[in-house]
């Protein structure tokens, strides 16, 4: 399916800077573009790459040149990029819409239309799954799950007793949403287990990860709210509340009854002490322990993470400290004793 | 099932403060319990909140006092809050203690009285099942594993050959435990594998997470010992030896061959290097990294982690250096040159 | 399967220092060994522990000494070791070479000779698998995928669409590979996900651990090069390059668009930030943030990660500075004020 890169600019809201007439092919990164394919720059550090690339046309942003290259501009590149990779690129999956034989479904679900379950899916008592709700193989949904429409749970992913997903919900594979939490209370001898009877709620537009963790509440609930993003091989515990359009990326650790608002960035590797709160607009650098409250808006790093100039500061200190005392060995002049 | 305040506290062991008739119908948190609600406090810094809750009665400690309120006072309220909850909303689940039709269970297995095995379980040759194990849909257990009685193993997790698990165990959904580990010998021009002939035990009364996973020995045994408790997303390497009554919590990882006592804490995020060994009452703070052995009873923090104590000297050092710095400057004056 | 020392010898290509006609029955670690069995030193600091075996025999390089012992010399002890478990104690195991009627294979699948599907296997349209290959319960192979020959996958490991495997790879239980990656544009309002249209490519000799997710390519490819040991609970991103024969150790992250050398070592817990490049012979000590490009052949440590020799060297800055001051202190004698 060619377009010619006036239709995309057409289709993006975008401007041509070159021959409109020109037919595109698809998307290629722009090491590896050919002739008849568009790239884009996926990090500023390659920005001189536009000049040698065998790309037919570039997405940039407003304010880029470059002599002889035919650029299709946007206020937003990397969104135009995705938009013509969906377009040209990504065939929509086709399901089976049934659900297979060899899935093993209680009388007591309530499944709606178009419904795909895979094979060796289980669906358990009272479990409602709304309509165009896909299960990939080997998917698990306890009894009294709730799963809004068109969601997609990949394979072997594990929906404990009482979960409530959203509409638009993607899970990745081996994903363990809902599972019993850790709490133990010491009892003298050994330790008694805090029973956990909360849920864990998935509002509507959440991306999940592969082999993430999500454990229910003790009591209420944990709840990751519209619209946040949940990378792989991330851990989070019991009664966590996290806001709306916030990025939680890999590895990351998230203790019980943490508080993180809306629009937060966690990256990679960051850890949550317990009963923390993290206010809105926050953003915590990887690999980060945050063992105090952090207020709106700030940028935190290292562990315990503090403000980044707090710990620009840290380094000048030792640095102001090597100078000060060369500056008095300068002044006192050579030993004499 | 309501219960008045008097029948809790004999159920309990506790005491009374107010009105020991008033009915309870269940738990809730602090921040959202309504009348006819016990609660408590989870956190020391929410002990203010005692005054503000609208909860009909609060678990406590001796010696807090709280006019107006209704205390139900014990040694150990979060005991006590487990216990009424386990009491008052933790229905016991009704397994079908059968072995589906969908399950494939070898010939040769053992399986004991009362025992479940969900929809897609898997059951390898000459395994050993006792009474009343669960096993979840997707489960799998290898060859010549031994799995004791009243042990829960949730869905879609892996016992790999010879593995063999204590009774009451539970093992959360997603888990692999018995894994081949991971041991290469460079041979010149790449790696040889070393063979993994080992096996994994685990002890009685031991819980494991969600997408943790423990590897066998390579000769001998990985051996987690009675009443530990291990959370989620961890990796426990070949052959090492966890103590009694361990708490191992999210994202640990503890590499080959290390020896790690009883009543240990080794907080979120934490690592162990290689042939370490960890000594009993040992507590190791979050995101650190231990490569030296620790000696029985002490706090250690950071990476690489020492003693709480010695990490506070660091940081004193430098704020007395800057502090000796700025005396001797003050003492030669302003400078002439 | 009894052996000679003089067979095993043989075998090896060592030389028996000693009875070359003992017999030996197996291996045993150094602690454990009893008359009978041959052992061996797998850490320099168990060394004096050869004097003390009750091991008939013990596996040693050129040059150590242990009066009254049978030595077997060989340059690769620790290799020499992995083969003598290969020959005594690890028995080839057996596999029913054949798809299982409770697997769910798609019939525009091409299958190979004695291919092994275990019950609850699935396999989707235009899959590739050649000869030899075991799936084991759950895998989930996804359209288009390819599997070379003599390949094991481990149960319930997920292959996403178009995924392809080479030979004599294995892959552990509850591993995810080929998942689509984490990347979202900003829209102004919320997030729009970036289509993931690229592959994951693991090639020949290739191990993975339990629980480790690998994305695929957002465009092009994820590409895991051959001989490289990947272990369990790693995360690595989409469009991420490992080189030939390097070892990436439990609970390493690596992010997006990273590219890694030949003959790399990352320690566990290791990171390494988004289009980063990592040289030939680099290693990267355990929990170590790596936020800039790394050239070939160092040794990194820290976060964020810099050469072992200048880590020495900030310790080294602060006791220096200590020095200086108190002979400062000194030359200004008792301050008089």
């Amino acid at each position: 399916m060619e377009k010619t890169l006036k239709e995309l600019a057409d289709y993006l809201g975008g401007e041509v800077i070159g021959d409109e007439n020109i037919k595109i092919k698809g998307v290629m990164t722009i090491d590896e573009a050919r002739e008849g394919y568009i790239t884009f720059v996926s990090n500023i550090k390659y920005l001189k790459k536009i000049e040698e690339t065998a790309a037919s046309a570039i997405l940039v942003s407003p304010g880029i040149a470059a002599k002889g290259k035919n650029l299709l501009v946007t206020k937003n590149p990397y969104l135009a990029f995705a938009k013509v990779v969906d377009l040209m690129m990504n065939p929509e999956k086709v399901y089976p819409r049934t659900l297979d034989s060899s899935a093993s479904v209680s009388d007591s679900a309530q499944i709606g239309s178009n419904v795909t379950a895979y094979p060796f899916v289980f669906i358990g008592e009272n479990v409602k799954v709304a309509d165009n709700v896909v299960l990939y193989p080997g998917v698990y949904v306890g009894d009294d799950c709730q799963i809004g429409k068109d969601t997609i749970i990949h394979p072997n992913t594990v929906l404990h007793k009482g979960t409530v997903v959203g509409e638009r919900v993607v899970i990745h594979s081996n994903t363990v949403i809902g599972c019993s939490g850790y709490g133990y209370a010491p009892d003298g001898k050994t330790y008694y287990k805090i029973p956990q009877v909360g849920i864990t709620v998935i509002e509507d537009d959440v991306d999940i990860g592969a082999n993430t963790t999500i454990n229910r509440g003790v009591l209420g609930e944990t709840r990751i709210k519209r619209g946040t993003k949940i990378d792989s091989e991330v851990m989070i515990a019991h009664n966590v509340e996290i806001g709306e359009d916030t990025l939680i990326t890999s590895q990351v650790g998230i203790a019980g009854s943490v508080e993180i608002g809306n629009n937060v960035i966690l990256a990679g590797g960051a850890g949550v002490a317990g009963h923390i709160k993290v206010g809105d607009n926050v953003q915590v650098g990887g690999w980060s322990g945050v063992i105090k409250d952090l207020p709106s808006g700030g940028t935190f790093l290292g562990t315990p993470a503090i403000e980044i100039e707090r710990m620009r500061k840290i380094k000048d200190t030792i640095k102001d400290l090597q100078k000060k005392v060369k500056q008095l060995e300068e002044r006192l002049g050579p030993d004499q004793k």
